[in-house]
C-alpha cells in the first residue's frame, strides 16, 4: 500500500508517509479550514465506478467545499478502509487518479490510514486550505435582498446517475451519446469551483457548495428565521444536454432542481456587490448566475414559473441512491 | 444526529457544525500536526463495547498520535459511517463520551460527517495539534547510541482484549477480579501521554506511539540503514497484574511484548540527553523507563533476558483481530 500513496506525499511535512502524523506550517495572516467527507461504496459510489475517477470525485468533493468557504487548498489526509477482495490493480488506478487531481489542483497527500473493513469500501477524506483570517466564507450569513448565484449548470450529474443505472433512459430521454456521456462525466467528475473562492470572500455574503440538490441546499442555508429565498425557474442555468433531457421529458424537471452531486457554487451577495461579484466572476471563465433574490418571510424557498406561480417539489433534498 | 453533535462543538470555529467546514486560527509560531485514525467495528472494537467507550477510544488514539509528536491537541473532526440500525441511545452514549473527553483533553469538535453504510459501524477521527514550528518530533530520526525509552506499562492492552475474548482467561492466567478489571480497561481506554509532549520536543531524538506492539513499533521507527535496537526483557515495565500473568502463565509473555493497544510513548533519547529528559518525565508524574539503546547494525530488534539471551518471537508486531 506504501508503494501506491508514498509517491503522493508531495509534502515535506507529510514526511513520505512513514511517520504517524504529518506536519505543516499554516500561511502567514491564514485561518485553517477543514472539512471531511466520506464516500462509501454502493451508497455514494457504485462498485463498478472506475476507481481513478471515485478517488478522483471524492477529492474534488472536498475540494469544493473549500471552494465554497473561500478557501485555497493545501492538501488532505486520506483514510481508506479496503474489503479483503481488493486488488492491486484497483489501487494502482485509485492512486492514480489521486495524481492526477494533486497535479491539476496543486495539493499533496500529507498523511492517512489504511485500514480492513469487513464492509464496503469506505474513504474518508479531510482536506484543508488557507483563507485570509476572519474571512472564511459562512453559511447561513444571508439577508434581506441578497441576490442569489449559482455557478456553471445545474442538474447534470444527477441526470447523469440516472443514465448509469437505467440503460433505456437515454433513449427514454431522447438525449444523442454526446448528450449522454456530458451528463455522466458530470456525475463521475465534479468540478470544484476554486477559481471562484477569491471573488465569494471580496463579494458573496453566504455561499455553499450544491451536493444535496439546488433547492434543498440553498434551504439550508436559510437557518437563521425570517430569510426565505424565491428563485425563478427559468433562469436556473442547465447545460445543452439537461435542457434536451427536459425537453423530451418535462417530469425531470423536479430532479433536475433537487438532485443531487451537482458541486456548484451556491451564494449570495448583497445588492450593493452584485456588480462586482459579477465582474470578477467573469475574470475567473467560470459562469454565475443571478437566479433569485432573499425575501423576508418564514424560512424555505420557492421556486417560480415564468408565470410567478410556485412549483410543488415533492422532495426538496436529494437522498443519495 | 445534530443533537448530540453540535452541543460537542465548542470551538467558534466549528461554526456549531451549520456549515461545510470548519476554521481556526492556528496558534502564532506554530506548525499544525494532523493525524487520521479510523476504527471499524468488529476489527479495532467489539460491538458489544460500551459506545461511550468506542468514542473515547477513537479519540485518544488520535490524541496519542499528537502526544508522540509533540503537539499539544487543538481539535477534531469526526466521521461516522452509521449502519441502519443505529439507534439514539447508542449515539447519546458515543457523545457522552466524546463529551466527556473533550472536557478532561481540552479539545472540541470541530466537524464531521455522518453518513450510511452497508457495513459495520465505522468511525474515523482527524485530530490536530499545534507545535512549536519545526520541532514536531518525528519517528525515525534515530541514532546509534541513543537510548531507548517507554512510558507507563507494556502488555496490559493487549492482555485485556484477550481477557474481554476468553470468559476462561482470567482463571486460567490466576489472576484476581480487580488485575482482571484494570487489564480490561486498560484495552477500553488507553490514557494519551498528552503530558510528555513538551518533554519529548525538548528532549528525545525521535518518537512514536505504540499501537501495534512495542517490538514491532520500535522496529518501525528503524526506517533508515544501519541502526538496531537492543531491548532488555527485564526492563520492560510491566503493571502489577501483566506481571502476575506471566509468573503464571510464561507463555503470555510475546503477547505483552508484540500485542497492540498500548498507546504508550517509545522514544530515543541521546545520551547526553537523557538525563533531562528523566527529570522533565518525572515532573509530568508519567512514569519512562530505560529499556533498551540503538547499535549499529542491521535494521532489527533484539529483545535479550538477563543472560544476555536473545528471545525468539514469531510475530515482531500486533495484527487486529
Amino acid at each position: 500500500i506504501a508503494r501506491y500513496f508514498a509517491p503522493l506525499a508531495d509534502h515535506p511535512g507529510a514526511f513520505g508517509l512513514i511517520d504517524d502524523a504529518a506536519a505543516i506550517t499554516p500561511p502567514k495572516g491564514s485561518d485553517l479550514v477543514l472539512t471531511v467527507d466520506t464516500l462509501v461504496g454502493g451508497i455514494h459510489f457504485l462498485a463498478t465506478d472506475p476507481p481513478d475517477l471515485i478517488a478522483r470525485k471524492a477529492l474534488r468533493v472536498n475540494l469544493s467545499d473549500l471552494a465554497a468557504k473561500g478557501a485555497r487548498p493545501l492538501g488532505y489526509l486520506l483514510s481508506l478502509a479496503l474489503p479483503d477482495d481488493w486488488s492491486e490493480p484497483w489501487l494502482e488506478r485509485f492512486s492514480r487518479g489521486l495524481r492526477e487531481d494533486q497535479d491539476e489542483f496543486g495539493i499533496s497527500l500529507l498523511g492517512g490510514d489504511t485500514v480492513r473493513t469487513t464492509g464496503p469500501l469506505t474513504l474518508s477524506i479531510t482536506a484543508f486550505g488557507s483563507v485570509p483570517v476572519g474571512k472564511t466564507v459562512r453559511r447561513n450569513t444571508v439577508t434581506v435582498g441578497d441576490a442569489v448565484y449559482v455557478s456553471g449548470t445545474v442538474g447534470d450529474a444527477a441526470l447523469g446517475l440516472q443514465l448509469r443505472c437505467k440503460a433505456e433512459a437515454a433513449s427514454a430521454w431522447n438525449i444523442n451519446p454526446a448528450q449522454d456521456s456530458a451528463l455522466q462525466q458530470r456525475y463521475l467528475v465534479p468540478q470544484p469551483r476554486l477559481k471562484l473562492s477569491q471573488t465569494l470572500i471580496e463579494h458573496a455574503s453566504a455561499a455553499m457548495d450544491v451536493s444535496d440538490g439546488l433547492v434543498g441546499d440553498l434551504a439550508k442555508m436559510l437557518i437563521n428565521e425570517g430569510v426565505r429565498a424565491v428563485i425563478m425557474c427559468d433562469e436556473i442555468p442547465l447545460s445543452d444536454a439537461a435542457r434536451a433531457v427536459v425537453a423530451s421529458d418535462p417530469a425531470a424537471l423536479p430532479l433536475v432542481l433537487t438532485g443531487g452531486d451537482d458541486y456548484e457554487i451556491l451564494a449570495t451577495v448583497a445588492p450593493e456587490n452584485t456588480q462586482g461579484f459579477e465582474k470578477a466572476a467573469r475574470k475567473t471563465g467560470i459562469a454565475v448566475r443571478h437566479i433569485g433574490h432573499i425575501v423576508a418571510g418564514e424560512k424555505g424557498v420557492d421556486v417560480k414559473d415564468r408565470k410567478g406561480n410556485r412549483l410543488e417539489l415533492t422532495h426538496g433534498s436529494y437522498a443519495h441512491f
